[in-house]
């Protein structure tokens, strides 16, 4: 699937950005930043993040979300180094290459993911006026906690290998997945000065958009093809899935139907909103 | 050594913090909490966070510094659970208890110093007004960041079983305690509105003082009773530490030097800084 143009100025300015806030190979310590690099700068879609700047963009303008896009991305990268490590997935590849702990070592990624994640707190402390800076520490934090990120993921660990109902599945990956969509979205319209309506409607797009993600996300590990994912077919396979509810048909049906509800939550911004009608349908789409 | 009564109301008073800021066991995922708990209100000495509250008070009051010395603390507790994890110095023993990997399994164990982290920062954006919620962000996440903790934790790692100089090993555990130390100090000077010559002073006495406290540790790890110190005897012994350059005697003189550098620091405060002074005598001389 070709990206629209929009989206990928967008991919660029935020790869730009990541580059510009992340120390860089030569300072020291020099193997701690490689690591922090070798995730963050890995070839990537940035959906989150291109949410943080076309949310911007909805409520007025997208020039001053770049910190925050970026701050998302990198608590992002965070949290796929720490998914990869033995002791959580155990995966030796991520977006077809050796994941963090395989290249760098396993303390060296517990440690690039711990600064990634607190560069993401740095980043939006340097980049804000102090009222932002504070609603967008609340923010992140509040979507990386207990009913967040991590909550999620520990709820996914303790699901695993275990039945679990189809109201825990959403749970998980609202927390899981959901949360942070919803930050990256509300981020962007927070940096844009946004009406609480605005934030209101983006918050139900996203997060309906971050369930549709991770339902596709199931797909792709039954039938995407792994030399496009990047990864072993059939690595979650070990888990309950969205597939294992609903088979192939129903999962795909179920994330067209999340991103049909995502658009329609669009609809006090009119046809401005066209970008985020655009993303919700390349991410039902993807094939990556 | 019996500590005098303005340390452990202070103690006290941080410990009611903690358990305030911290989700209960009883909230989802229980699992989560408990581990974080767990290394979070273990007995201990709350060193850096008795730091905050004490610089506020020699520069005002202590009436504002709780959730800054909270943070600090839960920091500091995540960075104990990261350290004895079988990747780093894989340390059965902490404070006397099972580590928290060995009690909760190496994927909790991680997902709690993940969120102890991430509540630092949402503790200070919820408890302060924006301009010293920028400022507090800024500060700790510079205190951990690569020429902080995680800094010194990689150089730490570059170093083990390799030589390195007298030089090398004080940048260490400049990064690695030291950071950690000056932003506890300042954190408690900020909030309590102190002026920037307070601030240049206590950031002169903690740097310091964290030196020498990361010294007494490398004593104690050398001729600690381990009834007391919770850890078994020579744990660092296969580093290089300030005993290795100077002996046992040459190492306790030299931290005896930077509490007496610490305490000069802080002549501007006259007999206010009582309680800083009786902070320092009381690094110097702990037993554990």
């Amino acid at each position: 699937m070709k990206l629209p143009a929009f989206i990928t100025s967008h991919i660029a300015a935020i790869e730009r950005e990541l580059d510009r806030v992340t120390p860089p190979d030569s300072a020291q310590p020099q193997a701690l930043h490689r690591a922090m690099r070798y995730t963050l700068l890995a070839p990537s879609k940035r959906v989150r993040a291109v949410l943080t700047l076309l949310s911007a963009d909805v409520c007025g303008s997208s020039e001053g979300a770049l910190p925050a896009a970026a701050a998302i991305e990198l608590v992002h990268a965070s949290s796929l180094i720490l998914d990869d490590l033995p002791a959580l997935d155990n995966a030796d590849l991520r977006r077809g290459r050796p994941s963090n702990h395989v290249a760098h070592g396993e303390a060296m990624a517990l440690m690039a993911a711990f600064n990634l994640f607190n560069l993401a707190f740095q980043t939006i402390a340097r980049a804000y006026e102090p009222s932002l800076a504070r609603q967008l520490t609340a923010l992140v934090s509040g979507s990386v906690g207990s009913e967040g990120l991590i909550g999620g993921e520990v709820e996914d660990l303790l699901a695993t290998e275990s039945s679990i109902s189809f109201e825990a599945l959403e749970l998980i990956h609202r927390w899981k997945t959901g949360a942070l969509f919803v930050a990256a979205a509300v981020a962007g319209a927070l940096t844009a000065g946004a009406r609480q309506d605005q934030v209101a409607a983006l918050t139900a797009y996203a997060k309906n958009l971050g369930l549709a993600f991770q339902i596709v996300d199931d797909l792709l590990d039954v039938e995407g093809d792994p030399a496009e994912t990047g990864k072993p077919r059939m690595a979650d396979a070990r888990k309950t899935t969205f597939v294992s509810f609903s088979g192939v048909d129903g999962a795909r049906e179920l994330a067209g139907e999340l991103c049909q509800t995502a658009t329609g939550a669009l609809e006090i911004f009119g046809p401005r909103a066209e970008p985020l009608r655009a993303l919700a349908g390349f991410v039902a789409g993807r094939h990556v």
